[in-house]
C-alpha cells in the first residue's frame, strides 16, 4: 500500500496544487481550467447542434451522451473566475462587477442544460431543438456580457 | 424560432466545425479537445487526491462532484485520438501502434472512476483512498506507456 502511495504521490505532483474543487493555487491555473471546461462543452453542445441543424445524423445514445456531457459541466465554471485571474482570459471586467447576473448565467445554464438532457433521453430528434435554442441563447446573451 | 434559429447558428459557427460526438473537423481540434478533458480530469481527480492524501479537509459533496466528474469523462478522451492528431501533443507512437493496449487504458480508467464514484457516495472518507490508489496507478502506467 505503502509504494501505490508513492506512485500516487508522485502522479499529482502537479495535480495537488489544485487542492480541491474548483479552488485554484494560481489565477492561471483557473484561466487554464476553465477554458478546457468551455472547450469540452463547445465540442459537446456542438454535436447536439449539429444534429439540430442538420449537419450530423441523429443517434439516440450519441445526443444523449452529449446532453449528459454538457449537464455534469455546465456549472463547473461558476467557481472558476477567482479575483486577479483576467489575464490571458476572454473575460470582461463584468465577471467580477456584475457577480449576481454572472451567477444567473451558470444557474440558467445548467437548468436548460437538464431540461436539454431530459429532451435527448425522450430518444426523438424533433424534442432536441426547443431545449438546444434555450441553452445556445442563454450562452450568446452570456458571452455578450461577459465575454471579450 | 426562425430568429432564435439564426442566434444558434451564430453561436455555433466554430462549434459546427465538430460535427458529432468526438469526431473532428481537423486534427488540432481532437489535440485541443483531449488536452481540455485531461485538464478537467486532472483538476477534480486532484481534488480527491489532496483529500487522501491530507492537503485538504473531506466534504462529502465534494467528494461525490469530484468523483461523479472523473467519471463522466473518464473515457472521452478513447475517441479523441484520431489518426494524424500526433502533432503538438504528447501522444507517444504506441498511441496508434498499441491501439488495444491504448483502449484498455480507458476501459480500466472507467471501471475504476465508477468504483470511485461508488466510494465516493458511500460518506466515509477513508473509503476513498483504495478506488483512488487504482485511479492513480493506471493513469501513470499508461502514461508511461503511451505519454511522453
Amino acid at each position: 500500500m505503502k509504494k501505490l502511495f508513492f506512485i500516487a504521490l508522485s502522479v499529482l505532483a502537479v495535480q495537488l496544487t489544485s487542492p480541491a474543487h474548483a479552488q485554484f493555487a494560481k489565477p492561471e491555473d483557473a484561466v487554464k481550467y476553465r477554458k478546457s471546461v468551455f472547450t469540452v462543452l463547445a465540442t459537446h453542445f456542438g454535436g447536439i447542434g449539429a444534429v439540430v441543424t442538420g449537419k450530423a445524423p441523429y443517434d439516440k445514445a450519441t445526443a444523449i451522451k452529449n446532453a449528459e456531457i454538457v449537464a455534469a459541466l455546465a456549472s463547473l465554471n461558476s467557481k472558476a473566475f477567482p479575483t486577479g485571474s483576467k489575464d490571458n482570459s476572454k473575460a470582461k471586467d463584468a465577471v467580477w462587477s456584475k457577480t449576481e447576473n454572472f451567477q444567473s448565467c451558470f444557474t440558467n445554464f445548467q437548468k436548460e442544460a437538464d431540461d436539454l438532457l431530459a429532451a435527448a433521453k425522450k430518444g426523438e430528434e424533433a424534442a432536441l431543438k426547443a431545449p438546444f435554442l434555450a441553452v445556445a441563447k442563454t450562452v450568446k446573451e452570456c458571452h455578450e456580457t461577459f465575454k471579450d
